[in-house]
């Protein structure tokens, strides 16, 4: 049921759909499908603990840590980019949740906080060790590079043809780190 | 009317309104709307239109080329963070239309790949003249700079007190003119 939702809400966005269409997409009665969801508020917060549980996520790297953690995400890009549905759910949503009355606006703006946070101690561990430029502003660097990730997602879903998602970012961060950073 | 329906597009996406709706927000009888508009469809195509009249671009540097082009885009996004609704229309429109059956597929497919086109352009003349260095694999260095920009602009809009867009662009700028390219 979460599953048939998440293609729902991938292809047509949150706000685009009722209960009872997507009652009907998935194929049960708008009775059993409120039966497990009083309000499409409700499905939405499932489908992103769904996202959160399967999405292939840079929290995922706990085996290494500062630099290598950072070498470790384009593991990560590389994984999920064979997940293209996930990753348009993420475009689409949190394109949506860029409104401040969107019901999963705190949830984007949380998880980018989160996420932010987590790559700052990363490469802060990184920089005591000596392994990054003492003179790195590392708040602007972490921005720079989910946004490359952001960005790179969004060309990458629209031309997968000319994009290749996993390419450019192993080259953006080596350039980052050779020469920027390191 | 346009501008009304540009407000309801950015705040809940193509997907999730009908034409009787926007004609019942915009305050004119459903009737009154097909007067102007047959389908939902040629909406969007007129609120694009007038998004790519309004919204401040990078094909409007004109007065210089190479890299100072390049450098000159930090002033066109200084102007558009003035403008967080057109952007917000961007970019809740651009990840709806990452899926291939949705109206604006093909509109930002092509306006993606001319914009790439036009920076590929401009650096392709930087490193004729000498501006760039002769490594540089300009496709994948347009492709960084377009995806730095939408990321930021969705880091943004989410967190617009913690995220400068305007200045983060002008860092990540200085520092691959400094270090990477140049």
């Amino acid at each position: 049921l979460i599953e048939a939702a998440v293609e729902v809400f991938a292809a047509r966005g949150y706000d685009s759909v009722s209960l009872r269409e997507i009652a009907g997409l998935v194929g049960i009665s708008h009775t059993g499908l409120r039966h497990h969801f009083e309000s499409k508020e409700e499905l939405l917060l499932e489908v992103l603990a769904f996202w959160d549980a399967h999405s292939v996520d840079f929290r995922q790297i706990t085996d290494v840590s500062g630099i290598e953690w950072l070498r470790a995400t384009v593991d990560v890009v590389a994984k999920f980019a064979r997940k293209p549905l996930l990753v348009r759910l993420f475009v689409v949503l949190s394109g949506e949740a860029t409104a401040p009355g969107h019901p999963a606006h705190h949830y984007f703006v949380d998880r980018y906080r989160r996420s932010r946070q987590l790559a700052i101690d990363h490469l802060t561990a990184a920089k005591l060790e000596g392994k990054l430029r003492s003179d790195v502003n590392i708040t602007e660097a972490v921005a720079v590079i989910y946004a490359v990730l952001d960005g790179l997602r969004v060309q990458w879903l629209l031309d997968p043809q000319h994009v290749n998602i996993v390419e450019l970012y192993r080259g953006f961060l080596n350039k980052f780190l050779d020469t920027v950073y390191g």
